[in-house]
């Protein structure tokens, strides 16, 4: 018997999802806590979940294998952050402070603010510039509890600059512990230079970036702001076609601001996933319901735009629609890497128990990023993405808000974070 | 020339308050930011601040003298959380997933849950079993830049239990960096036990608790839940007027649910602060505008119970009354201890600037403890309380939400708190 590399001893609450009877033709995973649980890790991935004396009999432990002792922590999966920008060069709390005295998101990217201010900074950044920022940006997710995002492009919206982009997302890929699925969004905005002239920008995005992209593996999935003065949805239509039969998979950000359609677009085009969703109606839940695209939902640009219309969550769950919770990180309408703080904010305002809520970060998010038999669970099989929470009980985890109570990030198999309070 | 302790270094923003001429019979305080600017600590003490040729000719640098890098980092005084419940045994998950699933907080309070919850754990626990959940908590405050809170009583309702509980806080306050400020809350709900005979209790609060609480130096605050169900506007003058002649300042949890009048009671009695504040009409608003009481509003306990009706901060301000901001820190209406999601919450709900937010959980929640001469600011003189945080600008504090930006705190002169992100 070959000896583990990892293994995680007596867990306060041992936390992984357990897949029941179909329903509404989709999964049904249920969370079950184990108490007192042990984790056994071997070449990256979970090999025996269970008590003390479900585990040891069947591992090897030798003076090579890590030993964690968890006793007074919880111990869940890695946290799946689904819908993230993370590739822009400046922060913009000018925004954020102008928005507070009176301005609205609209306003602010009119007068040449919002994504376009971001765009100026991104082509204006070298690709090492570029990297620098991003990379902290990485280290802060693992700190929170994150192990795998979904890494939009978007700030580019030039070939050159998309591609840039999607480099950056690959380089960092390879060098830094957080995986990163990378998304091409060429049509995040109108550029600037096409302002007058949008359809050669619809061509220049299906006949010149989405081909690059796909021939060069720089994005896995495809997807496009559909929204009142941003992409039609006849418009997206054109452009995810186009990115379907190039081999991307789709994803939209959908009825965010505005009822426009485009989640009915999503599950005709069998998207993925449809983000956003604020503004839905009975008859889009009804759409979501009756195909495989899941709920992409994002709290915290409802709580970031100051606004108190939060996405139908209930109404979708109770529907029997798969609903992922992701951060929607950017510097314009979510500046956060927080998933523990997304949770709380889908218990308050969106009604989800806890347990749907860490489904939604783990198992749900995976599923969103087409990874569902991967990572975002602890079964025996699934690879060794692990958080180790500060807590008593999962239940925490949304409710002590505000505070980062991740003690250590294990990723593929390795620690990669570890909290030190330092003196005091 | 005597050498110097600590230097801080090219701070990228070193932030303070200056104060400017009065208005309103208020003081009126701004901020100011130096680029590159240098802190020198002595004795526990900001003795200079400056730029680099203001603050080098000035002071002494030998192998004793501690220096640190601030050139990354925004320099700001540490943060005073004005208003906080932290000495309560177990924490309320259950009760948080009770609400989520749609029991409201009067309902869980009725059936047993809420405050008289808290009430048994800290009945049935020992003082050193107090002790050891409470310093983890202290530990806490540290972490996210708090370095000084106004801590309540208030789960104990006995007079050994209320004695009980400021003993923790005072033996706590000696042994660890965290300064605590103590308030009596034995007002906090009228305990079961007294439930038809409340009047037996306000003579045991008035004719015992107060006086040993004065007597014994345990509290310099006294503070009571004045609200629909809990004490009346009559029983909150009764007590409050007590505790002034015993010698104890006042404080008042006003008019949070529903408006009882009680924000007029504190300007009558002038009180130090009026607390919460969500029910506030424009005629409490020009009560508190007319006198020297503070705001202290807790956009915390707000959100957390899902509501969105924040206090009117915007016309306390304009309107020329000191306002700070809290954490309400406590089990069951405000689990957390993160000030900088309060001035978040501050700017997006209730309309404060950065500015305003800042001075609200520093310089004015000094004043609100009757502090605003020795922290909250860093002007020679003030105690060297000092947060680094990992920004560029002080208005990423309250923007880049849900995420601890401290890097280093300094209480007294001294570090007692360095994030270590650890190995990745």
């Amino acid at each position: 018997m070959k000896s583990i590399d990892l293994l995680i001893t007596e867990a306060k609450q041992l936390i992984y999802f357990s897949k029941t009877d179909a329903t509404h033709g989709n999964d049904t995973w249920r969370l079950k806590a184990i108490t007192n649980g042990y984790v056994a890790i071997e070449d990256g991935h979970v090999v025996h979940i269970g008590s003390e004396d479900e585990v040891l009999p069947l591992v090897q432990i030798d003076s090579g294998t890590v030993t964690i002792d968890a006793h007074d922590k919880v111990v869940t999966p890695g946290l799946v952050d689904s819908h993230t920008h993370p590739v822009f060069h400046q922060t913009r709390e000018h925004e954020f402070e102008m928005r507070v005295q009176g301005k609205s998101y609209e306003e602010i990217a009119a007068a040449g603010g919002g994504i376009r201010s971001s765009v100026r900074g991104v082509r204006e950044a070298s690709k090492e510039e570029l990297k620098s920022v991003v990379r902290k940006r990485l280290d802060r997710f693992l700190s929170v509890g994150t192990t795998t995002i979904e890494a939009k492009s978007g700030y580019g919206l030039s070939l050159e600059d998309e591609v840039k982009s999607l480099e950056v997302i690959r380089e960092l890929n390879d060098e830094h512990s957080l995986e990163m699925i990378p998304t091409f969004l060429g049509a995040h905005e109108v550029p600037t230079e096409y302002r007058e002239k949008r359809d050669e920008y619809i061509q220049l995005v299906i006949k010149e970036m989405i081909p690059y992209v796909a021939e060069n593996g720089l994005a896995e999935f495809c997807d496009i702001f559909c929204e009142q003065g941003v992409y039609t949805v006849s418009e997206a239509r054109r452009i995810l076609s186009a990115a379907r039969e190039a081999g991307l998979r789709i994803k939209l950000h959908a009825d965010q601001l505005h009822l426009t359609g485009a989640t009915r677009l999503a599950t005709e085009l069998q998207a993925v996933s449809a983000d956003h969703l604020e503004c839905l109606d009975d008859e889009g839940i009804q759409a979501m319901a009756s195909s495989k695209t899941i709920a992409g939902l994002l709290p915290g640009a409802v709580f970031f735009l100051g606004s108190h219309r939060y996405p139908p969550a209930r109404k979708l769950l109770d529907a029997g629609t798969r609903v992922c919770l992701a951060t929607d990180f950017n510097p314009g309408s979510s500046m956060t890497q927080s998933l523990p703080l997304m949770m709380t904010l889908g218990c308050l305002f969106m009604k989800m128990t806890p347990e749907e809520a860490l489904m939604a970060s783990t198992i749900f998010g995976a599923a969103s990023i087409c990874r569902e038999e991967v990572i975002g669970n602890l079964l025996p099989g699934y690879r060794a993405d692990v958080v180790l929470w500060d807590a008593d009980d999962y239940r925490q985890i949304p409710y002590y808000y505000g505070v980062n109570l991740v003690n250590t990030v294990i990723k593929k198999g390795k620690v990669v974070f570890k909290i030190d309070h330092g003196q005091n």
